[in-house]
């Protein structure tokens, strides 16, 4: 990253990968917080590459975020960006013909293998650049060897938007709870299931109807089966498995059951018996390593995860010597997970040795 | 800090001041911790002086936790410490005489004027050591002063460990919402009096008995008045205004109205009409700034911190592109207090900075 005259602003030069809902919002987060940025954080953050379906848009000087934001919402790729764009391209082509400092990860996860993004986010660190990713599909199927690569480039890994949208789930295991034995963790980090199931609960909704108002919402994936049948979970709670327990966890290892055979009278029956049912991810201790499961839990009211709202995510950690430490988010729409990739950012251009 | 010989361990020697409810945690858990410590984390905490109000013991290899702590048990003194203990000398006596890293204060708080804690840590942070707070009238007394201190002379401050306990809620203030705006905070940040209201409410207990539980299980600070009058969640939400909201707050800005007016009646009627009355501390946009506020709040019990248990304390920021974040932690003693000095320990360590 190089400092430039005007009062030290430091530029930082990013690759955005993927325009979607997440992608969009950080873009739109750029700019309103570019004061912030520049007076507070004396940082410049410069788009200086972009990529989606339709191909990708470079430029060393920094590309217009407002006029790809203009394009994005007339349903218009970056590939026609006048002067900029080129149909075909892909983040890969980005990372290695653009020089740039960071790459932001935000395309589509594919559950299959974790590709294209695994090997763009491999090049990326192979070639000194910080990753920050939303994508978690590239950390499912390759968190060790993402690890490795960023610690032999002397670079930075940063995934906190992938778990739990702008809660940080893994900077509170992570860092927060660092020296504390993780007895049992617990989250709901599935946003549209909880919708789902409190469409049903509270409103008498369809799953179909209440999961239209979800997608409608921008919380679904592109795929609804991945949330609707609990591997949108599965895969957050393999990441934190390895983040933050400090397991070789891989998604085989978890017991997956999704929503799609809860009813509405499943739903009353529990809340008659004083309990409700949410899609609960677990981590328990079992004999020297854990258990992990993802399935619908009823779960008592007084629970910390069953007092969450229908549009609310959390996690429960239990731990030897730091109690019982819940955190919780109310997301109307994926600007938290946008915001959660700008704190990795920051993180990453706070932390002493990523100055060049 | 030095780097010793085997496996590079770094040994960090820290003065302690203070051996009540968490400094004796605080030995408690660093023996406990120390394979990890040392192992995982590379580091050797040496204590190479302790004060409490009996004077001070001194020992530059290190002095024997398990000794102090046995004889803490029996209602001795450091200053009976045979070979090391003198009687009357204090913390600033060891800043001054004894060559350490880092300066664990978790002396009583003295609200008046935050001393003579407060002059310790000047103290310390003039000669080069770190300091890491669990007491906070310090910092209520002379946060600008003592930040400028520790800028000033190159060593960090860190004082999780005094709001809400265990709970990171200044990591998730200043660390994980930095760049969001914080339109509005909430917390249940004094445990006594949750205690004290769940006492009287849940086990139809008087104030005098629900208090004396309180200070039973050493929740309570030695001067009860400070909790059941509010002046200890004025303290806390003066030291996050300083440190999370970024405003010159001093005590005399927040209005405070404690829980002794609160009767048995006037929780049963807040129960009536679906609410529960908790000891709020509350900061929210006025003008340019923030109105603080510390009063007993009769909360819908949709509201997060109406969810809390009286074991529990807990936090809610309002924020402009981060939702609503909210966390909450179980304490049934004072160890994750005593973690959170830890989990600024280690924080402090990990700095590259901070290596000498």
């Amino acid at each position: 990253m190089d400092y430039v005259e005007a009062g030290q602003v430091r530029q930082v030069r990013c690759l955005l990968s993927g325009v979607g809902h997440v992608g969009r919002r950080l873009l739109d987060l750029v700019q309103k917080k570019s004061d912030y940025l520049r007076t507070a954080r004396r940082l410049d953050l410069l788009l200086v590459g972009v990529a989606d379906s339709s191909g990708a848009a470079a430029c060393p000087e920094g590309l217009d975020l407002a006029e790809i934001l203009a394009r994005k919402r007339k349903g218009l790729g970056v590939a026609g960006l006048p002067g900029f764009g080129q149909p075909g391209r892909t983040t890969l082509d980005l990372v290695e013909s653009v020089r740039a400092d960071l790459l932001l990860e935000a395309s589509p996860p594919n559950l299959r293998d974790g590709q294209p993004a695994l090997r763009w986010v491999e090049a990326a660190l192979e070639r000194g650049l910080h990753a920050v990713l939303a994508n978690k599909a590239p950390l499912v199927h390759g968190y060790s060897h993402l690890v490795q690569l960023a610690a032999d480039h002397g670079v930075q890994l940063r995934f906190d938007a992938t778990v739990a949208g702008g809660l940080p789930v893994i900077n509170l295991g992570q860092r927060d709870l660092a020296g504390a034995e993780i007895t049992a963790l617990e989250g709901v980090l599935n946003l549209t299931t909880s919708l789902v199931l409190g469409g049903m609960e509270e409103r008498g909704l369809s799953p179909a109807q209440a999961l239209a108002e979800a997608q409608a919402a921008g919380h679904a994936e592109a795929d609804p089966a991945l949330d609707l049948e609990g591997w949108d979970a599965a895969f957050k709670l393999v990441i934190l498995a390895q983040s933050v327990l400090g397991i070789p966890a891989r998604l085989s290892d978890v017991a997956v059951e999704g929503i799609s055979l809860v009813t509405t009278d499943m739903l009353k029956q529990a809340a008659a018996r004083g309990r409700r049912i949410r899609l609960v991810a677990r981590a328990e201790r079992a004999g020297g390593g854990y258990r992990l499961s993802v399935r619908p839990t009823p779960l008592p009211l007084s629970h910390p995860l069953a007092q969450l709202t229908s549009q609310q995510m959390g996690v429960l950690f239990q731990t030897d010597v730091c109690g019982e430490v819940s955190a919780a988010i109310t997301e109307e729409t994926p600007m938290p997970t946008a915001f959660a990739m700008l704190r990795d950012v920051l993180d990453i251009c706070a932390c002493p040795g990523a100055g060049s």
